[in-house]
């Protein structure tokens, strides 16, 4: 359906929390725009109706009960709303789409830290999204001790699993970046302005 | 993790809206009592709390843009919670557990109805449910019509689809219960004793 020369491009900001993927975000959202790019962001779980009701589920801190399989499913399914509804839709009018986080935090929060098979993940991850993949994912990497600090004590479900889950997932992204296509690792312990340079000029190599 | 001997049963209703699966259900769960048995009854999507969170989302009848493949990921998502937090123990621990719909539902609806590859459908639901198979299902088979006249003016979003919609159910449902093992069609426009006498027959030659 996404006729390519006119296409627009999917950014995806990964890592652990407290890397600064919001800040990150916005900036380089302001600086495509001041490119003349068409933009939008989006943030998962969530960016429809449907999907910030299943964010309010997935993150709500009173349902310890979760199985990691609901987890998994529930990412999923607000997932393929935003595609369905929102990316592809912008993707076809030539706008760039970024992303705070995909599919590959479900790989790493659900998969290598959760303990489900990546490979379960990946076949419904196909599903969900149509086979869509980002044209290029930047991971925000932060030692896990910085991130954790930096997200404070206002933590949300996810957020709430503790050091050992936590690292476990900085591993599993600086596994995953060296396996998958058009990925990029930055510094999040960089200033914030140091980085959307890093960020911006990546982008712009890759997708200009 | 299931012992074999004492394991309890997984009795699913299935078919299309309006056969009087709920009816059937309570009488049939009244009768196992009356024989000595633990029963519990469950009714999907829900069940748990997690999960009736994701059938408000999935019936509200606002939720027009709700994608296929979103609604699938949320029926399976409230699938696995269920099947995780109430039915695998319940099954330990030697009760009869009656389940108003299961993954029989979302194949007919959300595949053979709503296009959804029905291969895709089942490892979804493996990986969801742990491979958990229904000891045996009961298929309340009723005339589009009929089905349709029974649930009336008072639709959520899944009985709201229309009778071509409806119709495709129905006939998935006599499909899917030719190839599946375990499975028994009852007549859902026999008299609620005879059909309740009719069942209570099948699930005592089947499971006692």
């Amino acid at each position: 359906m996404i006729n390519n020369s006119t296409r627009g491009k999917l950014i995806v900001f990964e890592g652990p929390d407290g890397g600064g993927k919001s800040t990150q975000v916005k900036l380089l959202a302001e600086m495509l725009n001041d490119f003349g790019k068409k933009v939008i962001t989006l943030r998962e779980p969530g960016g429809t109706i449907i999907g910030e009701k299943v964010r309010d589920i997935l993150l709500d801190s009173k349902f310890i009960e979760m199985a990691t399989k609901t987890e998994l499913l529930l990412f999923m399914a607000a997932r393929a709303q935003l595609v369905e509804e929102v990316i592809i839709p912008a993707l076809n009018e030539g706008t760039f789409v970024i992303c705070d986080r995909f599919i590959m935090s479900t790989i790493a929060y659900q998969g290598i830290a959760g303990g489900e098979k990546i490979e379960d993940i990946k076949n419904i991850a196909t599903l969900a999204t149509n086979s869509l993949n980002p044209d290029i994912t930047i991971v925000i990497d932060v030692p896990t001790e910085v991130g954790m600090k930096r997200v404070g004590s206002k933590k949300d479900r996810m957020e709430n699993k503790g050091f050992d889950f936590h690292h476990k997932i900085r591993e599993g992204y600086l596994m995953l970046a060296q396996e998958t296509n058009n990925v990029f690792i930055v510094d999040g312990t960089a200033s914030i302005e140091n980085l959307n340079e890093k960020i911006m000029e990546i982008t712009k190599r890759e997708l200009f």
